[in-house]
């Protein structure tokens, strides 16, 4: 089965991808590597606007990746261009930071009720390494307690690969099974009086498991055993942080972390990452000494500023809710119409789609690349990401061209049999 | 003895402080935190201009730290900002990278001798530990040899702090000493058959230590102990390049790495990070995975192929070396006619300024408030920055109010005698 829209070999995307195989390892290394997507799809992208964006070929698409998570409000939402705007047309990387740093910072400890300060790096690992360095401070103690398959950024304490990774990186890790009391009860026996830290995603999102709300009875577990021996209950939210809750996503099970990471979505594309804390960490954050060219650069904070005044105007994450069912209930409904069987997975706003009887995806990756013939970017193996540039009249623009890519599937199927 | 401008509790720099002392840890965290520089010295900043930046009480300095080195045109230089802003108006952070990326691989290949290819990250320490990973991925050993005292980033492996950080994060460090060929001759002994990498700074810029320049025979050594087992030559240019030489720093010795990384200037402070690589370590740069979420925005790689081109046009090195070369004679000329001794070491581009019997560099901060005072914005520990932007004329400027610094310090001495 071939895509609707054949692989062009004189596409600008074509070429670049020739001129890439030569300087870029692989032709492009990591999450955005086209290696990672289905065949056909663009590696090389031109603009965004709103819901949608455009390769460099011109080829418009509704986007449900939203550049892996960072669009929350929709590409160049005009108040947040304005916002970076204003800083950088002054100067954005300058002998120290600016006021939006002061702006940002009392605004994530007015919004985070864990929270009593913030600090600002570039990169979502850059916010976990930090996390785990400040339990590790904080507490005196070495051993961090990670979920199996997690993912916690693409550094060697916490990468999928273990590639030039040394088994002394890893050697105060344990690991337990999210969701599962058992097992974080095991991994903290295990871990006896050198426990500095539990860390928690904000849910299940391991790359092509179906996904999983955190359980209650799990979290409240977690904050338990850390309060017993005052170790470190780490929050990672880089990848939820603004969509599900503006008070952190634990907020929706009533637990309350000791830090907390963010990147990805708090400054709308802008490059940004944030660890909050509580004021029993405080100590350690003024001792510990992490720090970055460009982490007290303007313009993301004034953009952050401006994204987190809009989601709390707009009531962002529950039409973000509301958004993300409105697409997974058309999806699935139109899977089921096609006599396919589609499971969205996780919270709407961010959806993990998975074929019935599909362990490789590559139902999934056939459909995928029906949809995008048909201007919609989807994920066949990650998750996806709504944004509030996501209105009805879009999502159901886009169900309409996902129901002509499952009525093909269906008639190649038949085809095939 | 008291600054020229006193302290002033009104301004707004000591309201952000005080509104920052409750929310962000010890008021600002890292090396851009006041406590690093001399009292008096603002936190905050709103803007630069070429080779000024202004304070938020709208107080202008001529800027000799430049960002702590991401500006190495002058602040806001209009070519470069233009090329940023023509993809930021298009949209920054997308689904993939733009053709910005191929672009500046090609431009980095072309420039750099040893560089087979390049990816790219945010901050210095991302490449550092890409580095480290892509050596021990490559070679399938552990051992790293760091010289003692040097900086390569922020984070548990290399971090100046030991807060946080377990004796694992270091087990396969070992330590030499820069520019000691018998010290690295050990090391190399010690790692055995399990030697990954040596690393070298571009040259020695330890904090408040004396400046070197790489020792021909040092370098020469390194590369032939790497040689002789296969492990990886990673130069750390991240504060240094692109300001000594086009090429990479090492070109100035004759020795090329099989790695390098680069951040600080090379987007003239766009947030962007680099490594270069040969061919011998491609196939572990096609493996390893590493990854961020705002890794292939497009507005700091276009701003970067524009520095090169600009640095290339305007023989970048050689008119940074002159101005350093301006800049560090007539400050050391001006010290001795009013009695003071000060050094200048390093390249001229990247001075450390230390005052003869002043090991806590006091003298130096005194001196420092006397020209921050006088609109000049100096670092009486850490290197200083030169960019393309200081002209002979701003350099002189600079000097007239830097000789009356030394003549006010001169009166002060006499008077305290």
């Amino acid at each position: 089965m071939t895509s609707a829209r054949p692989e062009r070999p004189n596409s600008l995307d074509a070429q670049l991808r020739n001129r890439a195989a030569s300087v870029i390892p692989g032709g492009m290394w990591g999450h955005m590597r086209a290696a990672a997507v289905p065949a056909g799809y663009p590696q090389f992208f031109a603009s965004g606007d709103g819901a949608r964006v455009r390769d460099v070929d011109g080829r418009d698409y509704i986007d449900f990746m939203c550049s892996w998570g960072p669009i929350i409000l929709g590409h160049r939402h005009p108040e947040v261009e304005a916002a970076a705007r204003s800083q950088l047309d002054r100067g954005d990387c300058l002998n120290g930071p600016t006021e939006h740093a002061v702006d940002l910072a009392e605004k994530m400890v007015e919004l985070i009720p864990h929270a009593d300060w913030a600090l600002f790096q570039k990169n979502g690992s850059d916010a976990m390494t930090t996390c785990v360095t400040l339990a590790r401070a904080g507490t005196g103690k070495r051993k961090v307690l990670v979920a199996k398959g997690a993912y916690h950024g693409a550094v060697p304490w916490c990468s999928p690969s273990v590639m030039g990774v040394t088994a002394e990186d890893r050697a105060h890790l344990i690991y337990y099974t999210y969701n599962d009391v058992e097992s974080l009860n095991a991994a903290v026996a295990e871990a006896g009086d050198d426990l500095a830290a539990i860390v928690a995603s904000a849910f299940k999102h391991d790359l092509g498991i179906r996904q999983q709300l955190p359980d209650d009875t799990f979290a409240r577990a977690a904050r338990t055993h850390c309060d017993a021996v005052g170790a470190a209950l780490i929050l990672d939210d880089v990848r939820a942080g603004f969509r599900l809750n503006l008070g952190g996503s634990w907020e929706n099970v009533g637990v309350r972390p000791d830090l907390a990471s963010y990147s990805k979505a708090i400054a709308n594309g802008y490059p940004l990452a944030a660890v909050t804390g509580n004021d029993r960490f405080r100590p350690a954050a003024e001792q510990v000494f992490v720090t970055g060219s460009f982490w007290y650069s303007g313009a993301p904070m004034a953009a952050s500023v401006k994204v987190i005044e809009i989601l709390e105007r707009e009531d962002g994450p529950a039409r973000l809710h509301a958004a993300g069912q409105r697409f997974c209930s058309g999806l699935t409904e139109s899977a089921a119409r096609h006599g396919f069987e589609v499971t969205m997975s996780g919270p709407p706003a961010i959806p993990l789609m998975q074929f019935a009887d599909d362990p490789e995806a590559l139902l999934g990756e056939t459909f995928c690349q029906q949809t995008l013939a048909r201007g919609v970017y989807l994920h066949n193996k990650h998750n996806m990401f709504l944004s509030l540039a996501h209105t009805d009249a879009i999502i159901d623009e886009a169900l309409t061209a996902i129901d002509d890519a499952f009525a093909a599937l269906a008639r190649n199927r038949s085809a095939d049999s």
